[in-house]
């Protein structure tokens, strides 16, 4: 398994996350090595929930899961890119196709777009 | 000002840099609040060094500044992501275009493209 540093974030690193086909920065999360392993070896992209504290297989309760198409680390080995199919076309635990749906603009933020779905209705746990 | 949560890793967040015009992820830095801020203000991507401790405006040595076009914010207001054009065309310390240039592939490591400069020749200090 390809090593990377988990030490500098006392055992978790950044993991950003790119739609393969249009390179739209999905979201951010992190993993342990738990979820680093997980993730080369099942194909689907696996992060460690810190609020949780445990593996959490993205898409494990909407369905929305990730397909790993390729895997990036960058200079220093601390970060992970990973690209992405996104099945259900939405990577936003609020129904957006990306969680980077806000834009700021000087004071005020302006809202990129539509909810793909309704969290109420994929939610219902 | 418009308002993060810095408090979910002690102060910092993670700020993903995208280049605007191809959408190509050319590294992850972390900013505090006097970083964002001076983000904001300068319209020159600035982030805080984990390991001087201290704000730095990026390419202040190298001269590869990175001018900001786009300014994102996640779900949840912890993350950024900043749409760049990249000074002198690498953002990376290796000379690089992108800090993401391993791809991980089983137990082995490709890596892509030249780099764009030699470092010995950038960082004379």
């Amino acid at each position: 398994m390809v090593e990377l540093n988990f030490d500098k974030m006392g055992g978790l690193i950044p993991a950003i996350v790119q739609e393969a086909e249009t390179g739209e920065v999905l979201m951010l999360a992190f993993m342990n090595k738990a979820a680093w392993q997980a993730t080369l070896t099942t194909g689907k992209a696996t992060y460690y929930s810190r609020t949780r504290q445990s593996l959490w297989v993205k898409g494990e309760t909407s369905g929305n899961l990730q397909i790993v198409k390729e895997i990036r680390i960058d200079c220093d080995d601390d970060t992970v890119l990973l690209k992405v199919e996104q099945v259900g076309g939405a990577a936003c635990h609020t129904g957006y196709k990306s969680c980077f749906f806000k834009t700021v603009e000087g004071e005020s933020i302006r809202v990129n777009g539509q909810p793909v779905f309704n969290p109420k209705e994929v939610y219902t746990k």
